[in-house]
């Protein structure tokens, strides 16, 4: 029953060898990759408009230096992150590069940050999307919490349903949300170079500013560059893609990159134009709209399809979690489990632990996950500034052909990075602060994990160990609970394994019971030695354990084996377990965790 | 830590030998067996006067005939339930009677009713001492569930730590309250008879009242028959007494009944000559104590009394659920973990079970159980019925010495009982209808239970199976998961079984593998064969299974056996185990419950 659920929500299992199928072509990756990114227009000028206008709407003229501020970020993330894919061409991303150029701990504060990060973005952005969703449909607002769960169990389904599927599904809304953007801004352009804007909205640039500071300045510029978040993803999803895959990859970075920058500038350059203000209620995107089109068609065909980006920014947490949790598990710094391959070849374990975290994070705040954000755009900007800082000591220490421009280029990216994370620490301390908090926890659970995992494999290994001790006998104890053929069953094997000693134990409950027992088995099996033992407190363990251990002493000295041959019959129907008391199972756990002994458990099968 | 937990809860565990010691001496059995049965006092008379008011306050006069049909009704009920103690000294109560003198089904009529009806008396009477203490306290009137649970679970604690001591607790309340009923009685009845009462309060008997009707007296009757709920306690926990236990459980009895008939009918006389009329927010017993004494101490010191014998009316369910439980389970009826004595000699999976279900229940209404008072009075009356019938029918068949009178005591009790479930039937059905579903289910389930137990032990038994196949030889298949001492270790203990033969098994995932692993195996164990398996969806179980299979097939043609060996490495911190893909326990359970093969683990404790 469960799996055919499972085969329903997932599909059926794929071969391994259909692994290439799985790729992606440029047009899918740059649909599932890009969302993120891509939909951080929405709300990213607008973030530079919310802290300009604490001075004044005549402050509005600093966006667009702020704008070419942040599009010159963009530039040096995207060039950095192309010389990055070609470098590391089996991904990676900050947690490959931080690691291999600064060492172990840069490389687990970006990895780390980026685990946490992809998990804040899935929350994040489907609580965006939900909110577009219920503030056009108030009906639906009191079930907020539970519409952004039933999104998140969607996105989660369609990735274990394997990467290309999903592309092909959320392709379109990504490019109608381009396409609709598009529209807006050569419209809105059009209707500028025709006269039909008034310029009289804006102040001109260069208008002083009463109260203007460089800080203000660094401030919305820190805000502004929340929009670059998720650039990274491709960088760390480069297995994903159709081979040749580093140019691929590379190409589809530069596709987003340009794409990012025209909508970028576009949107910013309109809001100025129009001399828009930040309102509570209405986004900026939407007032360019209303102001472009009035409220038609293609006003509603915006603000759908931005609500649905918003949506889908959540699969580039999906995409690029589970690739970062395999190069953080190769490296045994969280559970191995994180390299398995699920029936359809995607990271399963991954996507699942990553929906799972979000829909705890969702309900922790009650779908109101805006507080977030800053610390969400912090831990994007630390592995910037970490992956770019390695970059630069990759390039100073190899000294490639051009590497003098290489070098410009990174040090760019590192210095605004940098400069934006400091910003965020000064200006938003007090959203950012659990920052000091999970990262040094999630770096010592990472050195934690990895010395158990070192340690298992040293003595594990055949090499280093000392050799086994060989063994020069069997011992074999059989708990018996009665006379009948589960216990016979039993008995009949651990005659066939020629042991040197059987010995059937029973645990009695009451004095009377021991003698009568005694007889009887002498009767039904004379050759197999019988020990009753009384049991003061009805439990069975508690002897049976101290019989073990004084037989185990003493095989011991002659490097006897004990095994304990447990009889177990298993019934034809599942809920039948119930009816019976499951001592077998208990006895099982107890001594094989507990005990140096083996345990072989013998099944009857019931046939009614 | 959960084990020293437990023994902080419940105690240390009790040998078997302490059994005798458990035992309870009457006046503490009277205390534990008979709160339900007095704490009905408190509402049974209102639920008479709450029939007659629908007639008008002439009608009150009634309540003096009807409650004295209760006392013949509680004379019947008590001397029926002395001869059964006498005739089933073991206990057993209706179960037992209604089974051995009327047959199967009617015995599982009455035990079913009887197992709901004590999971319904522990909701219902924790639900209606919470009320009062919410009425005493508003403010925790929205906590009432969460107060309601942590009554079940302290009531649930006290009963796990044994029964001696947990009657030594509420032994004192119990007396309380009958005291302070005493008191209220004796002082009442001097009012009235120094003429501090007005005799023209209430209507003279015989006065002539408009509408009166056979239906409504009967359900009136009935109404004040729920008092009765509760008498057959005493007769199911005979095993629980001193010796002589049958004797001490008869006096317990006869001492109930007297204290019953007493308070009963100096509350319904109190509340005659008062001319009290029911109201909604105050109780019965609440405006006899306030006329009789004002709103002084005694007042609350009543008014507390009866709230507490309300929670603990809960306890006489814990007494006998558990005791008929393991009347049933001995007939195979239900699970057999009923029968097992805990740490502290009370039965506590029943004590368990009963805990929770009844938690279930008060969250499913809410802790509005009010509704449930019918349907808990049904489930009362119908075992009496069968019963009483049952003793009649043994009296009949037997001709003891004076049956003629014991049959007239049966008699009488099985017919009034009878016509009081009829009118319930015929008065409430609309809350009473349950019934007719969950009676048949459970019986079903029963019968289902019990065809299982048999089926297994007709399995089981040495005697009427066919011989078991003699095993002629071993085959041993150990799945390996690469070169190390955990491999060596299971190999090595394969080696010593001396079996015909062993086969290493190896599950690759990519193709390239499987050819170095297998040199590596041919140089480091030459004399162990090796096979290795391609896994196609990344699944060790699949191939694995279907290779166990053609074994298994091949072998048991010439009656080989088949043991998988499975080694296993056991961390030495229980949370290491998520850090481990737990393929040995999968491998495990799946090849024991489905195939006809041996399980053995063999353990390798690490060290660090």
């Amino acid at each position: 029953m469960i799996s055919s659920i499972k085969r329903f929500l997932i599909g059926r299992p794929l071969k391994s060898t259909a692994l290439g199928e799985q790729k992606l072509i440029k047009t899918k990756a740059l649909a599932i990759l890009s969302s993120d990114a891509l939909s951080s227009v929405a709300y990213g000028p607008e973030q530079i408009l919310i802290v300009l206008v604490t001075l004044g709407t005549l402050a509005f003229w600093y966006s667009i230096p702020i704008g070419i501020g942040v599009l010159i970020l963009l530039a040096a993330l995207i060039l950095s992150y192309r010389q990055i894919i070609f470098a590391y061409p089996h991904g990676g991303g900050a947690y490959v590069v931080s690691k291999e150029n600064l060492g172990v701990t840069p490389g687990l504060i970006a990895g780390g940050s980026l685990l946490v990060d992809y998990i804040l973005t899935v929350a994040v952005s489907i609580s965006a999307g939900t909110d577009a969703i219920t503030s056009a449909f108030p009906a639906l607002h009191s079930h907020k919490v539970g519409i952004a769960i039933i999104f998140v169990l969607l996105i989660t389904i369609l990735n274990l349903r394997g990467i290309t599927e999903s592309a092909s599904i959320l392709a379109y809304p990504v490019y109608l949300f381009v396409f609709a953007l598009f529209i807006l801004i050569a419209v809105g352009l059009f209707n500028i170079l025709t006269g039909k804007v008034s310029p009289d909205l804006s102040a001109p640039l260069g208008t002083p500013v009463a109260g203007i500071s460089l800080f203000i300045l660094l401030r919305a510029f820190a805000s502004g560059s929340s929009a670059l978040t998720g650039v990274e993803a491709i960088s760390n999803a480069i297995p994903n893609f159709k081979d040749p895959a580093p140019k691929n990859a590379a190409k589809t970075l530069m596709a987003m990159g340009i794409l990012l920058a025209l909508l970028f500038s576009g949107i910013v350059f309109l809001a100025y134009y129009y001399g828009i203000s930040p309102r509570a209620d209405v986004t900026v995107v939407s007032q360019i709209a209303e102001a472009t089109f009035g409220r038609n068609g293609m006003y509603y065909f915006i603000q759908g399809t931005t609500a649905l980006i918003l949506i889908l920014a959540a699969n580039t947490g999906y995409s690029a979690f589970p690739l970062l949790a395999v190069n953080l598990a190769k490296d045994k710094f969280i559970p191995r489990m994180f390299t398995i391959r699920g029936d359809r070849l995607g990271y399963s374990n991954g996507i699942i632990i990553l929906g799972f975290a979000s829909i705890l994070l969702i309900i922790a705040f009650n779908g109101q996950t805006e507080h977030l954000i800053p610390l969400y755009a912090v831990g994007v900007f630390i592995p910037f500034t970490l992956s770019q800082t390695g970059m630069m000591l990759k390039w100073i220490r190899e000294k490639p052909r051009g590497w003098i421009v290489k070098l410009i280029i990174n040090t760019t990216g590192a210095l605004i990075s940098f400069t934006v994370t400091i910003v965020f620490f000064l200006t938003k301390l007090d959203r950012v602060w659990p920052v000091f908090i999970f990262l040094p926890l999630i770096i010592f659970v990472f050195h934690r994990i990895r010395k158990h995992y070192v340690a298992v494999g040293d003595q594990l290994r055949i090499t280093t160990c000392e050799p086994a001790v060989p063994i020069e006998g069997n011992v074999i104890i059989v708990p018996v609970a009665g006379i009948t053929h589960v216990v016979e069953n039993s008995i009949n094997y651990a005659k066939s394994l020629s042991a040197d000693q059987i010995i059937a134990v029973y645990v009695s409950f009451e004095r009377e019971d021991e003698k009568k027992f005694e007889e009887k088995w002498k009767m039904w099996q004379p050759d197999v030695r019988i020990v009753t033992l009384h049991s003061h407190y009805r439990s069975i363990i508690q002897p049976l354990t101290k019989f073990v251990d004084t037989v185990e002493h003493k095989a011991s000295e002659s490097n006897y084996q004990v095994t304990v041959v447990i009889p177990q019959f298993i019934p034809k129907k599942g809920w039948h377990n119930i009816l019976h008391n499951q001592s077998s199972l208990l006895i099982r756990s107890f001594l094989l965790y507990r005990r140096n002994v083996i345990i072989t458990t013998v099944p009857y099968h019931l046939k009614k």
